[in-house]
């Protein structure tokens, strides 16, 4: 029995605010028990200097935590000069997951920027990014007539080894006594794209491993579900 | 007649939602039309090293615009490097603003965070940040039972001549075109706390200058009003 | 009586050295009391590459403390590879100050650059650095034939109120025990540019900031008899 | 068959040159095919402030590429003020990976250093890195009486996905046009400790998954042979 | 003959203002020519920490052109946010040739800092700042009566081939046409503490050297005295 | 006597390995004694901005100490976020060395980058550094069919007084209790190209510099003749 009452194969509970904000161009409000991201897409025209006349685009994606938002506040990175390894991590994370299901002909030579802000953190934010930043930059693309610049759909969940229990979408309770802990993003249509496992304390084997894998993969297909749901919201 | 309807002494709709967050200490979502803030107070044990064991305390704020909250992107200042100049003067007057109304002695050595993250901005970012970092730190301060530590409340507001009129609380269109752009910082009971008076344009009269002033004050009261009630709020 | 024996309206002894340099296109060393800033205006062809084309000037204006200025010594900022906080507010003033009474047009697309260097600082810097920023560009136009581009004079003084009593031009000594800080910026022809009161201890009325504003505008006027003759000093 | 000649299943030739030099406490001049990693380790006594007396020691490692290590002149690091983020991603990767076989209260308060400088880069150096890091740190914690500091000995390879086939120990060739980038770090004793598998272009399976987990088993299995050897290798 | 009519073996004109600024411990503005520097000595209590309860003290100097000083201004450091290698390099040299003649015993825990500040240059500061930071220092150290601290004193000069001939005391006209350029920085008593030679176009001879070395030999006596008579300078 | 048996005129023994890489243009692994430096030459088309379009090419040399080069370690440059000012001097020194021999006109638009990275330090790294760097230059200028950019070779030795005697090629044992340091470049028909010698303990005569000098001439020309045998080596 976990703390919150879930079962090991049970997500906490998912909130979607699509259009939260009304001036970026695509926004969520995107919670997954108390972790909250907010995730925002912006359309630039233009490219990068070394992709012009390529007629191709390019994505960016950033993530931050805001310094409260771990209850201890932790310093904020534009007031230390720079961003942590940690934070550089988990863009370059965001970045591939969502690059992995874009067609780049199809988006031109425009930027696409996903803005990950985790204004509460409570385990999982990276996760929650990806899965936040998918639904934010598919109402951005439907706004703008650019449907056709996602070939699928992309979500991601951690998934990890308490106590000796395979558990699925940790919060930070479970992840900071996890002995393996493991990322996983996948497509709508449940094709992998990233797969990041990490024994936090003790090496681990290969059925763990696989029992992981088919934890993360159902938790997935709740999550693409909701994921469509939110983008078919009606504008705000 | 103003683009939104108001008239020239009207402030745009305020909206607080307390406890928007769980974890930090104290955290309020302020909202100003559409310029959103949600600002949060962090109480820290101890006090920069040049001030130990003075028996007193201290106060730092900080002060964001999220990448996105303009509509066109702006960059984000933590992948930047560096802070730019516009967000370190803000911070400065967010932190001088509550100093005034803050007792140390009675903090003891302890460290006060406020960060002001701007989630949408449509002017007035620094006034509202000054509002609302009242509030979030208010409900901090109580729930430590350090209700002594402020002396009293502060509000900020904008005011400005725009083609010609003194208006009040202006927008980011308004602003824009303003003549004179001044922001007002003052306690609940009417005292001055703060006053920068900028022209924009062209150099202004010291009866411009009253004019302003007057219209500041009127604005104050009313956040002043709506500052109590959001303190008051049950706890979330 | 003040600790140097001036009445409360009194500004400080005065010095002007035109052309202190000979290389910079325009120079002065400026003295009121013991604050001593060397300013230089130096003109550059072209202007930042997002005014390209637009037949439109520039300015930007630097500040810097000499690490000794300040008797104690005080980190060099290039050392230190960041300026503080109160030097990017206080250049961002000097910019704004100058801004007000430039006409880009005349200008053309050249760049003014203002650097005010405080050699010896004993309060008020801020203020001497607008003073004596006028005087150099003044001196460095004039010297390119660009006269007109200044629409009229500007210049500076400090206010305060220290045990009760209203000051112009506070020193050191009166500002470290100020309840209230002023800056005032005004026109040659007594138009106000900025105003920036702060309350360093207790919030104030409306009559005392009235009552500072007056002090200002005197202590101005006598700036401005002080620049023309500086201004029209003969060439060194 | 491979550009090299080599078989899917085949590693490139492995060359150690222990005490490759003579000042650090250990050293590895480690090869893989053309990619060349410099991998040093010191150990320091003391550790960071926020582990003092807790009898526990603490580990670190960096990589860099040297400039011209790949060719085609990358900048130096050092040089551009700050580490790019794929080192970043890289030097934390090699730390978590021989952190799970330390055991660092047998470690003291000590800090073990682990630098591994990439001479020459034709991919894998991030798996070659920590290959080699083992190595030198096993020779510096042997000279020191420290052998039981490691509870196991630790390894990585890449494998990959490369026109359709599964190949292991990609060199930057294969590397530069694989659908699917998979870096495995195992103990010797065939635990896993770190599985990071990325679709570069297109999602894959489960099965392609398990496929590249086999195949990376085996290659683990060949370097911890070649490990021992070196480890057990006379002093220089 | 030369530009302004020196001799080949002429210094130019020097001039010392000791107290130039009332607050520093030590201060002079000191012109060799066109070259103005300002330089001002510090005495500050305390050493870096891996000093402390060594019973020696510390000296630091700083080098910084201000922008104007060039006639094109130079961007200021502090705004690009890193010193550039030239300034890093003289402030080395400053700093080395003062402690060459520095009794740190005598100094005690203190840390004597050396500010030289080039207000105009003209070719040769680095060497002015040398000869002008030994007068600041020598004041500072006398008013505080640690006199001893210096072991004697120590003076620089420029020396170089500029079309075929040698010449003391280059200006930057001869300075960016010398085939040789040399810094030479000797003691009162004509020992030679540091001696930097450059050929900036084409190798040169032995022989060349030495006449050159001559020449630096006669200078740095010349300048020897004129320091004595400004140490010697009544208080201002 | 010295420590390792050598004659005070006597060089450490010198080993090059040329082609010590395959991808970079012109490598060498030089080793003079314990200190080992490896030095690449890599020509990139094109030069930098300020340079377009004249017909000229760019030389840039960079150094660095992998951090264990040392023995105890020694901070990672590019972690720091800086380089430090003794590796900015040296990288200074090496860029000005080999500039002094090189034809840009013959060059043509190129960039000629020069790596000095030194594996393992035992004092005289920056004279190694100049001896290698020159000998991966010609290497790699060779391939190219560019060996006409150089107009003869440049190297350089360390010199210095220890305990009352002049001794060649200085270890680290020696360096660090030397009274007089001094770097020596000459090109390979006996010009001097930098001469810098710099009092560490006590300022020195004359006579000392001559004797110096003329030990530092021999050095170089034994070399001279090495570099002359590694340039010839056939192609690894």
């Amino acid at each position: 029995m976990r703390n919150d009452g879930r079962r090991p194969n049970e997500l906490r509970p998912l909130e979607s605010i699509p259009d939260f904000l009304e001036q970026p161009h695509g926004s969520v409000l995107y919670a997954q028990g108390k972790t909250k991201v907010l995730c925002t897409a912006s359309i630039q025209e233009g490219v990068p200097r070394w992709l012009y006349g390529k007629g191709r685009g390019w994505l960016t994606a950033e993530y931050s935590l805001l310094p409260a938002s771990t209850g201890d506040r932790t310093d904020r990175e534009a007031s230390r000069g720079k961003q942590g390894g940690r934070t550089i991590e988990i863009q370059r994370l965001i970045g591939r997951s969502i690059r992995s299901i874009t067609d780049f002909e199809a988006l031109g030579e425009r930027t696409l920027w996903l803005d990950c802000d985790v204004l509460q953190a409570d385990g999982g934010t990276r996760c929650a990014a990806i899965t936040g930043a998918y639904v934010a930059a598919r109402r951005a693309l439907d706004k703008f007539g650019l449907s056709k610049v996602f070939t699928g759909s992309v979500a991601a969940v951690s998934v990890g080894i308490v106590a000796g229990e395979a558990l699925l979408d940790l919060d930070y309770s479970e992840d900071s006594q996890a002995d393996v802990d493991m990322n996983v993003v996948m497509t709508g249509d449940s094709a992998l794209v990233e797969v990041q496992a990490t024994a936090e304390k003790t090496p681990f084997t290969r059925a763990r491993l696989d029992e992981l894998l088919e934890l993360a993969a159902e938790g997935i297909e709740e999550l693409a579900v909701a994921q469509e749901e939110a983008v078919a919201a009606p504008r705000g």
